[in-house]
């Protein structure tokens, strides 16, 4: 499986009363499906995934099969604290046709967790695994960092073929190209060093700003991929610079805000998360302006 | 509804087979009965809260019910991520008849959170409870912190009578303490500094150590309301190096261990927690062992 | 040498030329000389002593042997981050009369050091030390702990009297209370788990704020010898407040702001610290403002 | 001034008694004048600055002067806490006939500093500096991070000509080059990211390891500008593994071990930093090892 490319991670719509908007949820897919994007991140962070009932995850696993176009992989977010519900989880995404199980690192008993932990739970998973898994390692959300030993250790099992690495760390990227097997393949989950990433012996990206702008985000890749140095460089610059405006200071509510300035179905994000501050509304307009006339390019 | 005194966070545990031993843990509970513990937290951090289904805990909720002797207080842990899933959680304690809530942080998307979610979070939650709740700030499993400002705005609202703060520091007592109205109960959740949350105004103390030393943890209350200030300090000297040997070092899995030790139903933890390392045991053999010449004289 | 009491950390005045005001440095000893302070700390963190030179140094630790009262205790700051340094700065305080060395860990290249660092260091200025040594832990400006085990194996050593704890973990305070020897001190550096620290075994504190509001924190010390608990919590709770609203908050500024408003020489902090905001002035005003009765009642 | 290239952060070599050994010192830089190097840093980190009394690191700053070779750059680090010893020290490097000073951030009040003391202390400098002055980030020592937005705003200071960034992020790297003047230059400190920081708009590095492995720092800038990407990557793999092993893991004294390795003057760091462990040695010598095959092919 070739996870080359840009992978969004997808949102989840809600009505106004609160429940799941599955129609909006594959209009969504419907418009991204005209794209080159390689495939889609289902029940990842950005799907607030933790704020969802498991019959709410799985409706929207289904409908991500149903609504993404032929060749589009499809990845599941699967992870939950324990070992035994993330593996049950794993393979019910894989009875609905999912390619690979996208896998975050447990975290709650963080002071009893160590490398140990993490490599008994992740074998046992991938052993159980009727698909291939992908190791998340997402520091701001869980406090919990794979560091390279053990993503060099887990790299062997033959069914895990993988990491969404979304701490921003480019030595972390390169340790790891140097180290584990030559087809573990590297995400990068951080759009402003997407381009150093690849650079440094990345595969690809999962990205929440994909959600949004994904034609920008394939763009910056396949600028990688021809060589052309000088404008990857000036295009990752403006999409670091709308990543930080969008995702990392105003997280899920400004980037569905950005979604439903672009024509997405964005949407409010659920409680606790709370809607975009007006205050913040105006700046992240201006970032997106200044994008537009690139965009306009692509 | 008076908290004043110790409330074990009790353990859950389990078969061999995986599953909750239910008739283990009403056993454990027939045993506190017999002391003078205030009553009884189920569904906390230590009760691996995080790794067992709805229908799991909802099975312990009512086995704790059941087993817990007259004049016990039993509270609940319902905090989920979801604010909606917190008040459902919240209810079905309150019809099962459980007296209060215990409701930690959200804490997934923490680059997002602030005061104003917690605000939001909590008051949203009280208002819908039809129990009361108390706050639960445990940044060692959840990175997030409740401060002074936003424990002190919530201790207003009527259904919100007080916190469990496990970070272990006296400033914050002593803050809460000043400023929050005086009805609003302060318990720790270190019991290291037990004993110094009571002189700084804390009414009691919810503890995992209680599960394994309840005794203990009673005398040091004790010695405290009775003003036997040398005695307190020494006791609560045994007891700061025996938490910080077990349930620091440990965690759950070392907890259990104790248990067993002192005849209780431990047993193993759930994965991804591991069960305690061999060479671990015997340290902590070691200091229950000096810890026992004091349990004796109680 | 009986560290029991409340040492005041000196600040330092300097001119409007930014020379230090040695004058009025000695005016404000003849003011602490009348209190029931135990002695003076002289070069600490709050005297700004990375801020100033050698020879500055040198003329504070004079003129504080020169304007000290007999029977106040004399404890000089002389830790730099090179042993030899450190060694050599002890011995000029030990020649100009001080009881004392108060020794911050080095710190600079943190991820280089460790626990045997420490004890290297420390042992080796013990033994060339002519005049005891008190560990110093500051981790909020070092961004070093000294943790139980290596304080416990420095106090071993018979030249090493005890430590400045400013962490404000009072779970360290029991721990070494427990496992040193017991006439090794513990000084607390912080004014807000002053009483916290006292029942549970500390000696006694240094404290920034004890240059602003010295008798305050004096009676908060005799309330603890004569065991009046309920006052001394009362007390320690508007200390508390006082000091998150001054040291913690605003600094050296802030507490210099606060000298000035009670008959100190409080004066500016040297480059780059700044002078206190404008805005935060008023805030202060008004918590020094509550503090006055209690500060009338003494 | 242009910074392109790789600077060494050059090492402090001390005789057994424990003094500056100033004949090895140059003749490090004799050998180093045969490389294609762009210029040295003294008194850097590297240089053990803070270890170094005032007349040794003046001593050092003519010995750089001394030896290096025309056209070589040289860069004096000058920073200290205080403003007014930073720019003393700025000028006497100036008058030594240094051509730019690197100046880290102040550090020690860390919670009493912030943007606003960034800008202050470094306008202030680079205003009374008569030679252009370089941002020094380096929060693994100091715990202070330039973030972009005070980086930025200091990069329109006509005499601050760029920043060492030692954080080993690529993010803001980005973020400065796209939002700073064209000119202001961007050295990284971390020789794990190099290549990544080249392709993301730095000019060069300021490395450690370089003081160790010079020609292969050359060797990949020079890669990168002769845009051979697939070597490149190859070759930074390399020098992430070595900078990993030895300068993260084993810091100075495992630096200087390597440089005795290769025929350089290394020898001992000052205390308080410890020597290496003979047990951390035999896998440093296993990582040049490693490491020489592409050594000999330079």
């Amino acid at each position: 499986m070739d996870l080359a490319g840009v992978f969004p991670a997808l949102t989840t719509p809600f009505r106004g009363d609160g429940s799941v908007a599955l129609d909006q949820f594959k209009a969504n897919l419907a418009r991204y499906n005209q794209t080159r994007l390689a495939g889609y991140v289902v029940l990842g962070s950005t799907g607030e995934s933790v704020l969802l009932s498991s019959a709410e995850g799985e409706s929207l696993l289904a409908a991500g099969k149903e609504a993404a176009a032929p060749g589009k992989l499809l990845i599941a977010g699967t992870g939950a604290e324990s070992t035994a519900e993330t593996i049950a989880k794993t393979k019910r995404a894989a009875a609905l046709g999912y390619n690979a199980a996208l896998i975050k690192t447990p975290y709650y008993y963080k002071p009893a967790y160590g490398p140990d932990t993490y490599l008994h739970h992740y074998r046992a998973i991938a052993d159980a695994s009727p698909i291939p898994v992908l190791l998340y390692s997402v520091p701001i959300f869980t406090g919990i960092t794979l560091e390279t030993p053990e993503i060099v250790a887990l790299a062997q099992h033959p069914n895990i073929i993988g990491i969404k690495d979304s701490t921003g760390s480019i030595q972390r990227v390169v340790e790891v190209a140097a180290q584990a097997p030559k087809d573990f393949q590297i995400l990068t989950g951080s759009a402003g060093v997407f381009y150093a990433a690849l650079v440094s012996g990345a595969k690809g990206a999962i990205l929440a700003l994909a959600s949004a702008l994904p034609e920008k985000c394939v763009e910056l890749f396949e600028l990688f991929q021809s060589g052309r140095q000088s404008e990857a460089q000036s295009l990752q610059q403006q999409i670091a610079l709308a990543s930080k405006a969008i995702v990392s200071s105003g997280g899920i509510a400004a980037l569905k805000h950005v979604m439903d300035i672009r024509g997405y179905h964005g949407g409010l994000p659920r409680l606790p998360l709370l809607p975009l501050a007006e205050s913040r509304k105006s700046h992240i307009t201006q970032v997106i302006a200044q994008f537009e006339p690139v965009a306009a390019r692509a």
